[in-house]
């Protein structure tokens, strides 16, 4: 390996290793919100916290084989779940007051977890659309491990535009670094381009198209409940 | 490896591939039923049209250690469930006017993932019992996913026989490759006698027995939710 | 390998075993008794009692890359939990008449999985931290797969010390492995003082703190179903 190419895989590995850190703290602040609505006691807003921000990393690591996944054998990954969490368990009212803050750090979380995924995908020589895939999983697992945990059906598969913006975010950070582009520049526009499709899909009330189905009826309501 | 060898090691991986996207297809087409039900996005009706058909596959390979898993590595798989997702989203009404269509094609599914399981699990050098309870595994894991992501207790819990017929399917097909029957005819009677069991017990209404529990009283409603 | 190590390898093999099928029988027990509760059928009846007794376990192998997880690639875990699954299955009754018999069984279970998770764990090589977590993993996993089955809120989530006793007795039981004493004294000792904190909690009511959030209103509940 020349020095170069050396350098590239360091860089290529302390940003990986940004983006996974900040996208577990975010994502946890995300689960921590949804376990104080619930009433959970301080163990389980823990537990939720870290099944938020690490359940998306675990299962692509266990796809992979790249066993221990590194969510359990490096620390720093529970220490910024647990920060987060105890963070808003003793401050969730100001926290809340923040528009729609469950939301946005889901957001930032997706972005920063459906890029970092890709990337890891790709370093283990997966192909180009498995690698986006995988992608896609990593962000959206923990949002889908946080609300099974709290029995109720994931938000990702009623709601707004969600895995399609993880999708993008992980489509464009493969085709970026199969292209030979700069990481650093690439992976923060992929993780922009997620976060900015889920946001204005968010303030813009886009959402997918639903099948019609032979029960629907005037009236008749989505099986939503509240969130 | 003789040439006899070989051709029954190709003839018996072409049949396990065929197997395979068979059910992964009609498995998919229950999900996206299930998920177009539930009046889910164009997304979540192919997230659930996945999770339906590759779940138990999944499961299975990660508990063998056969890593990524062949859903995940082998891109037909998700093509056949998107494929089935697409179908449902734009035809649901057509297609739900068959009788009980889910039931239908979960059944077909079932057979043909518990069978394909099971021969898998030997393949890889299981022992008997423990290749025909993963080839149960590979049949109902599929619908207890889709079910646990829509937030409600399995129906293979609750229900009639279901888990019983897939296991039917996978003992008969490690009893007959262990015999070293014929494999495409030993397959395809264990799907029958699998399918055949499953159907006879919707058409029957043919039942496992319950415990009593004190607290059973006159009018005791099951936790049923309406499916 | 002297005679000693290799007597004490052996003695822990042994110890690591009795507990494992202990723990495994009286989970499955407190799992049988949620699902005759729930009304499921003889073979539900069985499946969570293998989830409730297993579902830690292989959580923690398939973690570890231990595969095929134990509980899979050895018959004696079946057999314990469907053995367990048959006894609650045909005396439900007389079995319920002790004093809150599920959360007996299960506070038992988790002491037994709690330590003997956090001693393969170690035994694989993993960092005192980590083992201890993998510990309460094992010990609180199937209690979670349980109550996901039935599409409820995991009671750990939201209950007593529940979590936190199967920490307390995986941390005993790595810093007395890691300090050398005797293995089967060290086992015993961090076993009841987890299953001890556990039921005192449960007698005197010990619950973790909530959070305040500003939905809190006088009158209203944390969102507990009936259990």
């Amino acid at each position: 390996m020349s020095g170069a190419e050396a350098l590239q895989q360091q860089s290529l590995h302390q940003l990986l290793l940004f983006m996974d850190l900040g996208g577990t703290f975010v994502f946890a602040i995300s689960g921590a919100m949804v376990g104080v609505q619930r009433k959970l006691d301080v163990f389980g807003v823990l537990v939720l916290s870290f099944a938020a921000s690490s359940a998306g990393g675990i299962l692509r690591d266990m796809l992979i084989g790249a066993l221990p996944p590194t969510a359990i054998s490096d620390w720093r990954y529970l220490a910024a779940s647990v920060a987060a969490g105890i963070v808003i368990f003793f401050w969730y009212t100001p926290m809340s007051r923040l528009h729609r803050p469950i939301l946005l750090f889901d957001a930032a979380g997706l972005a920063l977890f459906s890029v970092a995924g890709a990337e890891k995908a790709l370093a283990h020589g997966l192909d180009p659309l498995m690698a986006a895939l995988l992608g896609m999983v990593t962000g959206a697992g923990g949002g889908v491990a946080r609300d099974l945990l709290v029995a109720r059906t994931p938000a990702i598969l009623q709601s707004d535009i969600y895995a399609v913006a993880a999708l993008l975010g992980a489509a464009l950070a493969v085709i970026g670094t199969r292209l030979d582009l700069p990481l650093v520049p690439t992976a923060i526009v992929s993780a922009l381009a997620c976060f900015a499709l889920r946001m204005a899909a968010i303030h813009y009330g886009w959402r997918l198209p639903v099948a019609l189905s032979p029960g629907d009826q005037p009236g008749d309501q989505p099986d939503d409940r509240p969130r």
